[in-house]
C-alpha cells in the first residue's frame, strides 16, 4: 500500500448537464472494506436521467454527486479485517451496501433492506473517480479472461440474471423480452442461457437485429402488431422497457398461469389488466436490482454463454463524462458508453 | 337405481330478476360421472350479479340457466366406469369438468383449462336441481361430522384454501384480508387456520364484528385509516374485495417481498403501483377458482378449523329461490343464503 | 447499567457427569450485542449428551463447558451500536453468531454459516449463567403474554418450526411425526398449527398420550404396527426419533411425491431405502438448527396455536443443574426440565 | 387409413438371451389414440437388463414381451376422437399411459400415477415393432430438423429434463453429473444448456472424453480422487450411475443446501450419510420417468443445445434386436444403439 497515492480525480455532476473533474482525497477502506482502482464504468440509463434530470423520482441531487456504478477495478488496499480478497484481484463492483442486521438481509433479501446505500444514488457517490471503497464481499472476483469493460458490466447483467431467476425461466419455456436496450438485451441473453425460447419486441430495428445477431430466436416489431399475434402467448415476459403500452402488451402476451415480471423503470403507476392476472393466474413481480447475482453473471460470462464486450460502442475518459452521458442522444445506435476513470 | 324418479323439478334463471321452477329429465350419468341428489346450494355473488343483470363480463345468459354452484348432495348413481366412488356416499360438489388433456390439465392446472365447463357459468346449468351429474373424481366424500350445509360451502372455502395456497401463507406472517364478504371470511379463517396472523378489512362494521367472531386477530375499519396507518404492513394481501380504492390500499400496505392475491373481482382493468410492485419486489397474483383443493378444504372443515355452518344467515326451497337471491338486498346482515332444492 | 454486578455465577461441565457453580466476570456486550440476564433455560437431550459422554460427535469437551442454549431473559445493557433493542426488554435467545458475509448468511441460510458459534457447543459456552451477550438480533423479545419459560421453549419450538417450512406442511396434508419427545411434540404442534392432519408416532405410551393431549389427531403405538399399517401412507414425514427402525419406517409411510425432514439426530450413516426415494420421487432433507425462526415461533406461542407452559415438567435452581440433566434418567415422564439460573 | 396393412412385425424377448421376430395384428387406435408408424427406437439399459435376467426386481416378464421404449415415429391413423394430432405428423413416443384421475395425475405428477402403464414394463408391450398405439397427447410431434434417432432420443432426454428440473438447476451453480453413459451424458447436456457449470465424473476414460466433447466443463476420473478431492464441492449432483460408491460419494461432494438428485438405478437400499444430509441441509430426491417433459426436450433438441444424433454409435434392423442389445457388451465403446423396425 506504500505507493498508493493520496490524491485522485473524479468526475462530479453539479447540476442537470454540468458535470466536472475535480480533486478528492483516496479514501481508506473500512475494516471490512477494500479499496479499488477503477478500471472501467458502464452508463446507465439512470446516470442519464441524472444528468439530465438531477433527480430520479425522490431521489434528488442536491450536492454534486459522484455517477456511475456499473463498475470493474483491481484491489489496491485491504481493510483490516478482510481476510478473503487481496491486492491485485481484479473485480466486478457490486455496487451496493446493506445493514446485514435487519430481516431483509437475514432473510438473503439484502437489495431490499431499507438502509440499503447504493452507488450514485443520492447522496451515495459512484464509480467515476480513480478509487472507490465497498465492502470486500461486494468486489466480486473475475478471472482473467474478463475484460475490465465485461466487468463493469457485470453489473447489468446481473439484473438481467434476477430478473430471469424470479421468472425461473428454464428448458421449454417461451419467453418474451419487451424492449431491446442494454437490460433487455441482457436478459434476453440469460433466458436464453437457461435454454428458453426468447423472442425480443421493440419498435426500433437497429436493437431488434442486435437481439437476433446476439442469439434471440425471434424478434417482434411491434409497429407491425402486438408479440401475441406475431408470435403467440408467452410463458414468461420480461418487461424491459418502462413503457405503458409495452406493459400492457405484455400482458396480453401472457400464457396461463405466466410469469410476468417488470424490469423497466417507468410511471409509478399505471392501468394493468386485473382481469387477466386472475383468469390466467398471472405471476407478476418486479425487480429492484439484484441480490446475490453477480457469481452467476460472472460464471455466465466467463463460459461464454453471455457475451459482454460486443455491448460496448463507445469508450470515454474521465474528461469525457459529459460526452459519455449523452452518446445515446448522439448517436441512436449507442448502446453501452463505458468510462475509463484513468484515462 | 330403481327407484330413482324420471323427473325432477330445478329453478331456471328466464330474464335478469325472473326465476321459475320447471320439471326437467333426471339426468343419467356417462360413464366416469355420478348422480348426485342435491342436499344444498349456497348463493354465491356470482349467482346475485347474473340474476341482477343476466350477464357477467362477456358470459351472457342468452337461454334460461340454472344457477347455484356451491353445492352438497348425495350419489344417487354411479356411471359404469365408476369405481371409486358409491350409491349412497354424502358429497361436496366441485363443479368444473375439465378436459384432461390440455398443457394446463396435464400440468395440475385444471382450473385454467381452456375448455373447462363450470355450473351455473352460461351455457353450464347449476345446481338450484334436485338432480345433477359431474365426474366421480369431483364429488368429494365429506365426513358424517359436516352438514349439508358445511358440504355446499366447501366450494367457498376451497376459494380461501386456493389463495391462501398461492400466498404460501405461513406461521409468522402477517395476512391482511380486505373484504369481509363470504369469500374474504373463509380466507382469513385459512390464513388463520394455517398460522397466520390476520387482520381484516371492510368499512362495514358488521361484518368486522363477524371477523372477530370468527377469530381475526384484528380488524381494521377503511372508513377510519388505511390498513397500513392503523396495523402497519403486511406479509400478504388477501384482496377479496375487488374494489379499486382497497386494491390500491392494499399494495401500499404489502411489506417488501409481499405476496398479493387478487380474489375479489372488479374492474378488467385497474390503476396499480408498478413502482411499490418494483421497489418492493411484490409477488402479485389472482385466482380463478380453484385445483386440487376440496380435499383441504373438508380437512379444514371436519378438523373444526373452520366454521362453515356459521355462514349460514337464511334458508330457502326451491321455489324460493329469487328470496334468496335477494336476501342480502333486504337484510345487510346476510352472509351466505342456503337453498335445499328437494324442499 | 451503573447497578449491574461485575461478577455472576455459572454451572460449568467439568467432565462427564461432573458438573460444578463457579464465578465468572459478567461479560460486557460488543457494540452490536446485548448483555442478557438469563431467567431460564431448558434442557435439551444434546445437554445431556455432553453431560454424559463429553462430547457429541466430533464436538469434543477439553475445557470446562456452560451448557444450556434454550434460553429466555431480559436485556440489562445494550452495546454502542444497538439501536433496536433496549434495556429491560425480555427476551428469548437465539444461541447462535454468524459471521454475516459468507455464501450462506448473504443468502439467508445464515445456520449453514461454516463459521457459526452456538451455545453450549465447545467452545461456546451456553446459558446455564446469569448473564450472557448475544448479537442484539438474535435477542427477540417476546410479549409479556409468555412465561420466562415459554421463551426458553421458543429455541426448541424454532427447530419445529424449521422442519415444518421445510416439509412446507399445509391443509390437506397427513403429517406423521415419528418421536414424541420434546422436539417431536413441538414439530407436532407446529405441523398442527400449520392446518396439518397430524398422526404422532412412538413405542412410549406416555409421551403418546401427550401428543394426543396436545391435540395429535392420531397415535400410533409402533409396538402394534408400523405407522402404515396403521394409518395408511403420509404427505410429510417429520421424523424426530433418530432411531434407524424408525428412519426406515418413517420412509415407507410415504405417499408418492412425499417431503421427509430427518429431525432427530442419530447414525452418521443408515440404510436407508434408495428405491422408494425414486420410484415415488420423495424429497428427504434435515434440519441443522433453524434460520429466520424466532419470530414465527414467538407469534406461534403468543397466539396460543402452540402451548410451551405444559411442557415443562420440573424446575432447578443454578446448583441443581446435574438434577436437572438426569431428571429424565430418573422419572420417564420427564418432558422439559427447566434451570433458573438466577435462583 | 386405406393403405394401412393389418399385419405387421414385431420382435419379442420370449425369456432370457431369446428374442424372435413374429407377426402380430396392427393394432386400432382407441378414441383417444394415434397409430404410430415407428420409425426408431434407442436400446436402454432397461432393455438389456430384461433381455440378460428376464426382469428387473419386481417387473418380471412372464409371457413375450415387446421391449423398447425410446422411439419415434410417424403418425398414420387418429382415433374418433382425436383433434390434436394428423396423419402423417413425425412424433416423439412418451411411452406412458395414466388414469388421468387420481391425486397424482390430477395434480400433474402423472409419471407416479399408480396405474401407470409404461411401454417394455411387464405385461406392457414396447416398440420393437412397426406399429404402436398411443395417446394421442403422448405423441408429441417434432420439427423436420430432427432426425427419426433424435425423436427417439427425446425419451432419455427427458430423464436428464425432469431430473434437472427437480434440481432447478441455474446459472451459477456447480453441477457434478456422477455416471458418463447415456443418460448422464444427457443430464450433464440439460444441465449445460440451464446455464450450469458442469463436470461429469466416471471410471471410464473413453466416456469421461465424450462428456468433454459434448460440452462438459470439467471432468473427474474418479480412480484418482473423489470429485471433492479434484474439484471442490457442488450446488448440485445428478447421480446418474446407480452404484453405490458413486452414490456416497456425490454425497461427500455435496455443498451446504445443495440438492442431489438420483437417476441411475441401482441397490433397493444403501447406506447413506444421513449425517450430512442434516448437517449441511441437503435436499434429496430421485426421478421416477417424467412428467410434462417431453415438449423442454424437443425444444433442446431443436434449437441444437443439446446434440442428441452424435450419441447413436450403431444402427440395427427388426431382426438384429439381439445384436442392438448386446451393442455395449462387445463394444465398450458403445453409447446408443438405434432399432429401425421398419428395416
Amino acid at each position: 500500500m506504500t505507493d498508493l497515492p493520496t490524491q485522485q480525480r473524479r468526475s462530479l455532476l453539479i447540476k442537470p448537464e454540468v458535470v466536472r473533474v475535480e480533486p478528492a482525497d483516496v479514501p481508506s477502506p473500512g475494516p471490512d472494506q477494500v479499496l479499488v482502482e477503477v478500471s472501467a464504468v458502464g452508463i446507465c440509463g439512470s446516470d442519464v436521467h441524472y444528468y439530465e434530470h438531477g433527480r430520479i423520482a425522490d431521489f434528488v441531487v442536491t450536492e454534486p454527486l459522484v455517477l456511475g456504478h456499473e463498475a470493474s477495478g483491481v484491489i489496491r488496499a485491504v481493510g483490516s479485517a478482510v481476510t478473503d480478497r487481496t491486492v491485485g484481484q481484479r473485480v466486478a463492483l457490486e455496487p451496493q451496501e446493506t445493514c446485514g442486521r435487519c430481516r431483509q438481509c437475514q432473510a438473503g433479501r439484502y437489495n431490499l433492506c431499507p438502509q440499503v446505500q447504493f452507488y450514485a444514488t443520492p447522496p451515495v457517490h459512484g464509480a467515476f473517480a480513480e478509487y472507490v471503497v465497498l465492502e470486500s464481499i461486494r468486489a466480486h472476483p473475475i478471472p482473467d479472461s474478463l475484460s475490465d469493460e465485461a466487468g463493469a458490466l457485470i453489473e447489468p447483467l446481473s439484473v438481467g440474471v434476477w430478473a430471469n431467476r424470479k421468472a425461473a425461466v428454464e428448458p421449454g419455456d417461451r419467453v418474451l423480452v419487451t424492449g431491446a436496450g442494454p437490460v433487455g438485451l441482457l436478459a434476453a441473453d440469460v433466458a436464453r442461457a437457461r435454454g428458453g425460447w426468447v423472442a425480443v419486441s421493440d419498435t426500433n430495428d437497429y436493437r431488434l437485429q442486435v437481439a437476433a445477431q446476439r442469439g434471440a430466436h425471434a424478434t417482434v416489431d411491434v409497429s407491425q402488431g402486438s408479440p401475441r399475434d406475431q408470435q403467440g402467448e408467452f410463458d414468461v415476459i420480461l418487461e424491459c422497457s418502462g413503457a405503458a403500452p409495452a406493459v400492457q402488451g405484455a400482458f396480453e402476451s401472457a400464457a396461463p398461469a405466466a410469469r410476468v415480471v417488470l424490469i423497466g423503470m417507468g410511471a409509478a403507476t399505471m392501468e394493468l389488466p386485473v382481469g387477466l392476472i386472475q383468469n390466467r393466474e398471472l405471476w407478476v413481480t418486479g425487480v429492484f436490482r439484484y441480490a446475490n447475482c453477480y457469481p452467476a453473471a460472472i460464471a455466465l460470462a466467463a463460459s461464454g454463454a453471455v457475451d459482454l464486450d460486443s455491448l460496448v460502442t463507445a469508450r470515454f475518459g474521465i474528461e469525457e463524462v459529459a460526452d459519455a452521458l449523452t452518446a445515446l442522444r448522439r448517436d441512436p445506435h449507442t448502446l453501452k458508453p463505458v468510462v475509463y476513470p484513468r484515462r
